[in-house]
């Protein structure tokens, strides 16, 4: 999508990819289809098994669906009643376990080896990387001549696939991370060329919280140009910007690429900037404004 | 747009024409662009006029402009500022006066005798109404084997543009008119064959208050099937689905055409169905949910 509004408030020309119109409301779906569809036969016999209460585990639940493969989620016990229901409604078979980072890799663990069950991780996994990487690919191919793309980066696997994906077609097109500053780890470890973690980050870009892998950070240190941190009152007035102005309903993760945009005009003054919206699962009787 | 969800939800294939992302967020801008690129050169050079706070203000005032016409909008002295400040922003020349339809009127008068302008009514106009009509217009060339069209009634500008647009191209399409039913003044005048008025209506649907003209309600009687009235519940909830399950932002208004498919399922089951998002424009700092 484009905003006339939005190019003349900002002078540039801004192209859209709304992963908020995606499957299950984010790019995660891509990453996870790709996932499941290069199992092998036997592999989708199995089935496929990953821990997490957000968008991934609706994507690779529908993903598996989809392909008739059995998808086993490991949710937290205190997870919202919502986000079980989304999970169960797409045939998956829920396994609750204590709400720590422990028990849910012990239960995912014990589901591997009574099942066989293939591990489909959020972001740590070359397949899912690969497929988060179809949206910029998309991007690209509808709009020649951008010049820069940014995505938001939270445990690094959409930045992973974008960045791959956009340096194989064209090395001069600039990418760049959209970050919050209250949850940093991915802007510290770019700049420092160590991998470091964000301890108890506290941002309204609640798809953002998670730190890079190793793997992410080698793919990103090697792909991305920079990586730009924002505030949580840019993310919040280009949140409303984008659904006044765009009539459109994103998450506020997704707002973090327009805020890098909005405090930076310099960088990106009367070039052709594609941003990557990466979903639109917000609660609506919680809105920040 | 469509919507795999929606179209299980409702056991139907629903194509929405999303008037929300149209040019100051509502199909009005349709209307004003067709009535001000048939004037004249001379009415031209005179600009245009019409008393209104709401988006037929603002889209009069963008289709003016971007055609170099003059538009004058007389608005009320108590109308908010924002919408003051968007109709300004267009480059019209606002004359309030009191919130009176009596003083509307003089104003508009005394602006047509001073400056020669001609009037562009919202709805009472027939170059408005052919302008309204090409959005069906799309809809059905976009997606052939549409079986009815759903829109909302207002003042009957739209509709009346809507069916008689998609009776021309083929009068087996049926078309109805959705209207809340606490300001269900087109609904008996419909039934009862005279035209009607609703006093005092309270609807959420904002945009939807007006009552029929003489001109509406002829072509309306014509060439509408049927007007269907839906609950105020309904078009909340139906507005939450869309904004949750399509992830766009629509104003209640629009939220009337899926509630006549909710309210009357055995009507559309099965079936092809054009539903018009009539805008989007909607305070999302007071939102029903």
């Amino acid at each position: 999508m484009t905003s006339g509004q939005l190019n003349r408030i900002f002078d540039c020309e801004l192209f859209f990819k709304c992963e908020n119109f995606q499957k299950v409301g984010a790019f995660k779906f891509r990453g996870a289809t790709n996932a499941v569809m290069l199992l092998t036969a036997d592999q989708k016999r199995r089935g496929v098994v990953t821990h997490s209460s957000g968008n991934h585990a609706a994507a690779l639940s529908l993903a598996a669906a989809m392909n008739g493969v059995k998808a086993y989620i490991v949710m937290p016990e205190n997870a919202p009643v919502v986000k079980k229901n989304a999970v169960a409604g797409y045939g998956a078979e829920i396994t609750l376990c204590k709400p720590t980072l422990q028990s849910r890799e012990e239960t995912c663990r014990m589901i591997m080896e009574r099942e066989g069950a293939t591990l489909v991780h959020p972001y740590d996994n070359f397949n899912v990387i690969s497929g988060q990487g179809t949206a910029a690919l998309e991007l690209l191919e509808d709009q020649p001549g951008i010049e820069a793309i940014v995505a938001p980066i939270g445990g690094g696997g959409l930045m992973s696939g974008t960045s791959t994906c956009v340096k194989a077609i064209d090395e001069k097109i600039r990418v760049i991370g959209a970050e919050p500053a209250n949850a940093d780890d991915a802007f510290r470890s770019f700049r420092s060329g160590k991998l470091l973690r964000s301890d108890n980050p506290a941002t309204i870009a609640d798809g953002l919280l998670t730190s890079l892998s190793e793997l992410t950070f080698a793919i990103i240190r090697r792909n991305a140009d920079d990586i730009v941190t924002v505030t949580e009152d840019s993310i919040k007035e280009c949140m409303l910007l984008i659904w006044e102005r765009m009539k459109i309903i994103i998450e506020p993760s997704s707002a973090t690429v327009l805020a890098v945009v909005k405090e930076n005009p310099a960088l990106f003054r009367s070039k052709r900037i594609g941003l990557i919206l990466s979903g639109g699962n917000v609660d609506l009787r919680k809105l920040p404004f």
